[in-house]
């Protein structure tokens, strides 16, 4: 009788209440699922980290699906479908869904969505493509409208949604102004991503480089900083700008976040800051991706990714997201994509 | 031949970096101006005071006309015409503009109303049917959007603005939480204003009780305090939460301001902050007088003032607003009103 494959997945054993560590993640081999009636088996392929995933590790969660001492991580996945045992999906096709931080997931199919490739890569489906793609398009089109002429300022400029920002506002004909953490990551966002500038925030004068980086000040800040970095943009806020804010990955890891100074900025300049999350977006994601796509195939948006390869670096993987070891995308690979 | 009668004046003659105190003004007594061709002459009755007036006081003004050292402090002022050599303005005409902390101005009639009393008092046209009413009904209705069924917060529940937009949130079917300094002051909004609860942002468990008195949470914060009572009412944010943010008193006489420390609930909870200024919303103004006057006859909106005589006066009365002091507008009472 043939050995049972195994699953080797990662569970979720500590709440987080301050910087996540690896003694959060704990790592178990688990026999192999297989297809019972109306189900399907799917092998992830690509495993997305993102650091909103951290709020699902909090204590008293409120604002996302908790996840229970002892589950699977919750994750992305692009996978494929090994077994079937519905209709509506075959052997062999791609799906994205979140099957969690394992080899293997069994699945009845419902928020599992097929893919068709059409071309593009399968780690696309989780990056440009997928939902740091398409809350790029959204927070720049639908909450910062952010116009031609006007100055955009993106910080995580190199990440996978600022990369993808950074393009959209340059296809729309505004000055793009990036921030990210050290000098080669700001050089990449310039020579690479199509940057007008970027600013070094570990600079001992990033506030003045700031400044003489927008030297029309700043009409949309896409934030997805937040701290003293968010607070040194308020500063160089237009009359009418606008601050779409999309996240706090300098925050997340602090017990107590850092004070923002600069709200003033806002009374004073009839500003505005709108938090935004991409699901109450959901009616402009067909959109978005065929936007997405025309400029992935014109060579206007690029697709960076930081892949990792081996579901068991998931954990530092994700622990290094909040010192912004990423660049464009971070995914771990945990099977081959062919 | 008859003394010539005087005029007296309060100076701006010291910038100010922290808190406005006595050093920052002056008074001198001076000639009364006459008209001359072209020209009117007015004798103020009622000078309004307002906290945004220090931020004309500051070094490097950048968000409003500029006061230079040894200027008359500008404020806005109702008063009337005592001599005019101009046909649009007769004697006894009862005029608004921003005549300054005077007992006399020559004005050529620019940027200077006529005033139809229509029954209301004078002062009422530098209260609620004011810049302050006005600002309460645009923040409420136009930026806010407050919707009946919704929780509605108001920082400064018994100050000038705020009061009016307790009275039009209760107009409206929302529930009115105030917020104000004093058990007095947070008794008087509840028994006179209307507010459904007052909390005292003296009382040392503020925090819990701004929670009994938000049992729905928070839909709409009309914020016009700031610091760490603002990220008290930051802690309740529904979704989809609108905070219309006119003003930050509790900060402008700190040389550095408090830090915000929740502004994660922004985006949490997918909320936004909108900085508004009445400068920007003057195509409304008719429409909210109206609307004011409709509930100031109904007496379903209160006129509360806090009258202070004497132009020797404003000073202390400038210093104490950032105390509290006031109950509804603060006004300083220059001249009779018969």
């Amino acid at each position: 009788m043939p050995e049972q494959p195994s699953n080797t997945c990662i569970r979720f054993i500590k709440p987080v209440t301050a910087a996540v560590g690896k003694e959060h993640f704990a790592l178990s081999v688990e026999p192999m699922p297989r297809a019972v009636p109306g189900h399907i088996v799917v092998r992830n392929v690509y495993l997305s980290l993102d650091p909103s995933q951290r709020r699902q590790m909090m204590p008293g969660v409120v604002y996302a699906e908790p996840l229970h001492v002892g589950d699977v991580m919750i994750g992305r996945t692009m996978g494929r479908v090994i077994e079937s045992c519905r209709p509506d999906f075959q052997v062999g096709d791609w799906v994205r869904g979140k099957l969690g931080w394992q080899d293997y997931a069994l699945s009845d199919g419902a928020m599992l969505e097929r893919i068709e490739l059409g071309g593009f890569s399968p780690s696309a489906y989780l990056g440009v493509l997928g939902n740091p793609g398409i809350t790029a398009w959204v927070g720049l089109n639908k909450v910062a409208t952010a116009h031609a002429g006007e100055t955009v300022v993106v910080s995580a400029a190199a990440g996978a949604v600022g990369s993808v920002v950074a393009a959209l506002a340059r296809d729309k004909g505004c000055r793009v102004v990036g921030i990210a953490g050290g000098a080669s990551k700001c050089a990449h966002a310039v020579e690479h991503i199509g940057y007008d500038a970027c600013v070094d925030y570990r600079d001992m004068s990033f506030r003045s480089k700031l400044e003489l980086a927008t030297p029309q000040g700043v009409d949309v800040d896409f934030e997805n900083v937040g701290g003293w970095v968010f607070d040194c943009v308020l500063e160089r806020l237009n009359k009418y700008a606008r601050v779409a804010l999309c996240g706090l990955v300098s925050q997340y890891n602090l017990a107590e976040p850092d004070g923002l100074r600069n709200i003033s900025a806002i009374l004073n300049n009839n500003a505005s800051i709108q938090g935004f999350r991409l699901a109450n977006y959901a009616s402009h994601r067909p959109a978005a991706v065929a936007d997405l796509k025309r400029l992935l195939t014109a060579g206007a948006v690029r697709q960076d990714e930081t892949i990792i390869d081996g579901l068991e670096q998931a954990p530092q993987a994700f622990i290094d997201l909040f010192q912004g070891a990423n660049l464009g995308k971070m995914l771990v690979r945990i099977g081959s994509d062919e």
